[in-house]
């Protein structure tokens, strides 16, 4: 079965917004076994809205329609898919009532224009809102579904989850999805792609979908199958090679986050950490501790930024930044020892580099970073030569210091 | 003029993935002065694609086709425009010629499929692709103009500003339009609208787009007149009465970012800043060093994640943190006046609170924070009590420090 979604508002339309509600309508969707065929994004305009309703039930059996269901002029979604679908409004007094009790829980009077959200499409099964005062309409139209939802993404989800889901999963054929998600840290996209390639590109089923950041690739795998035991048995045969030929780059198999299997490591080693950062000047700290928790194994650090403050606080020796400089091994080094000398720590890493634009040499370009990681054995560093612009650069230190640290872990563990 | 932009590619309609060329292309137009009133996302399917393309070609002047010009058979584009357009489909030799020159420069030999990029639609004018193999085509149907464009961003927008742009001003007629952005860091976005929808609601031009983040509002001024001098008057009348309702809390009219803002008056005012974090974990020393050029006023700081390196980092007294704990405003000071004493930096920034969701106790829930700031002459600390989850938290103190530090710096200069 195919779905089309259309978004209803003109501040859609603006440079500044895209419609995100789609996305996550796409992926329930998807894992009914429903494909997302079309995507529209229309204004508050009767006309527009009831081009795109007639054209997408011209050809597919599910409609998705969010937003402009409020209660002023601009929401016109009731009038304008009425029309297209030429059934009758029909006003619901026991609707603009129960509206009217909402507003009076509030102790606020309801405003003569809410009743706009009391009209009902012909035949049209009402989906009440239990965290807005827009409602919802459900209606089916020669063999097509049709579903009237609130924009405000919290009313849509909760809508579409409680209400249009059991009533889809009546409909669709069943059919049984099973996803992976692969996550592998410091390795190019073209280069991850030129290596698993020859394994995905066979199958259509499964589903892969290759998603890129600075240093963090996520890979998707989705098979759709008629039994559980043959999708599982289908990733295995796509996931399995890929698995293998990518090995320990392989961070994750659940969707968790760098920080999160850093984090777990750490915990389940009894370990804590450290950082020295100079030129993510406390990227790679926020990270640590954008994860709720982070405190049972991150004690702090130094962002070390100037000079002085590598040798006030690090214990960074001024001969080392006089002969190798701030962006060398030397310093990396030193740096790592110094913030877990001063915090007690069990691991330490330490990132320097020239994250531009300006700042680079010729022995030294733009993106040059050292990345260190000491504990009470020793401290080993790598150099990285990253490309792109500032952002990119700190982004992929970051991400190559906490996969050093993972692999460490790992190994221990 | 009106336009419609359609995105090709199943990729964007998966359940990752949005379509943002069409953000890019919505700004272009609308500073020409047109409307965009309809986005379409189509799958590589001929047939749908051909759907939306006459819909739009029945109400709108300008059409925009981004993707599918590829060499690959998913590519259909080309094919699907010319039958939609019932014109055909032209090869030209000289367009593989050039591409199998472009291969031969980069060592490679082009494979047959490069051949499908030859092919133009009968009467139009190609748009040569110096980022790319895929040529755009600009053509003109019926008073309608249509322009197919590669789907790389990077491409997208070079063909666009340097081929499309200039052709289009020609058509269009012109109109000058003239932007004001302000942005207001640390209030809420219904405070914010409470106060300034009075002033802005009543002008439909310049037209007012308000984005919130957390703690952080952009309020968007577009007017559109027939000269510059009408323009002008128009975003003073409604700038005017904004500026004034909202007074310091604005901390840029020109777009730059808080982050800039502080690091200008800092160097104008030839001081420097440190920061003592705990609950932001590194987040304001990275704003602070995501601007390049923030060696000139940053120094750097510590990441004061435990209490004991709140005591052997920063000297906190042992007793203030058994007394009043570890998020407290007697911390916060200590940490503001510990930072500034260890680094020699002019100003320094404190941040100590509950990022949630954990640890909140009923006299300090989640979302308690003190923000310090310090300078010879003494420190100051703000309690905030924000709402949220941890991420927004810790969003929202570090735009409150910054934007406490720049208060203070805007009233010594």
């Amino acid at each position: 079965m195919n779905a089309e979604i259309v978004a209803v508002g003109s501040e859609m339309l603006t440079p500044e917004r895209v419609d995100t509600n789609s996305l996550f309508l796409t992926n329930a969707l998807n894992n009914l076994g429903v494909e997302v065929v079309s995507k529209y994004v229309v204004g508050d305009h009767a006309e527009r809205l009831g081009a795109a309703v007639r054209l997408a039930l011209s050809r597919s059996e599910i409609l998705i329609v969010s937003g402009g269901l409020g209660p002023t002029e601009d929401d016109l979604t009731r009038e304008a898919v009425a029309q297209a679908l030429d059934r009758k409004l029909i006003y619901h007094p026991e609707i603009a009532e129960a509206l009217a009790q909402r507003f009076a829980r509030l102790n606020r009077k309801m405003a003569e224009v809410n009743k706009r959200q009391a009209f009902v499409i012909e035949g049209a099964t009402l989906l009440p809102n239990d965290r807005g005062t827009a409602p919802g309409q459900w209606l089916e139209d020669s063999g097509a579904v049709v579903m009237l939802l609130p924009g405000p993404p919290h009313e849509l989800k909760a809508m579409f989850e409680r209400q249009c889901l059991p009533r889809l999963a009546r409909i669709v054929p069943q059919q049984v999805i099973r996803t992976i998600e692969l996550r592998v840290a410091g390795m190019g996209e073209s280069d991850l792609d030129q290596l698993i390639a020859p394994v995905y590109k066979k199958y259509a089923n499964p589903a892969t979908t290759i998603l890129a950041g600075a240093g963090d690739i996520q890979i998707h795998l989705r098979a759709r199958c008629d039994t559980l035991a043959e999708a599982d048995a289908l990733l295995a045969e796509v996931a399995g090679p890929i698995e293998l030929l990518l090995g320990d780059r392989i961070y994750s198999r659940n969707g968790d986050s760098l920080e999160v299997v850093v984090g777990d490591l750490l915990r389940k080693n009894h370990a804590t950490v450290s950082v020295a950062e100079s030129c993510t000047g406390g990227l790679l700290g926020e990270r640590l501790t954008s994860i709720p928790g982070s405190s049972d194994y991150f004690v702090g650090g130094v962002i070390s930024y100037s000079n002085e403050l590598k040798i006030e606080l690090l214990g960074v020796p001024p001969e080392i930044l006089a002969e190798h400089g701030a962006v060398s091994k030397e310093t990396a080094e030193a740096m790592a020892m110094g913030v877990r000398r001063r915090t007690n720590s069990t691991y330490a890493l330490s990132v320097t580099g020239v994250a531009g634009p300006g700042g680079g040499s010729e022995a030294k370009p733009v993106g040059t970073t050292y990345i260190g990681l000491a504990n009470a054995a020793g401290v080993e560093v790598l150099r990285r030569q990253f490309i792109g612009d500032r952002a990119r650069i700190r982004s992929f230190a970051s991400q190559i210091a906490l996969d050093l640290l993972r692999r460490r872990l790992a190994h221990v563990a």
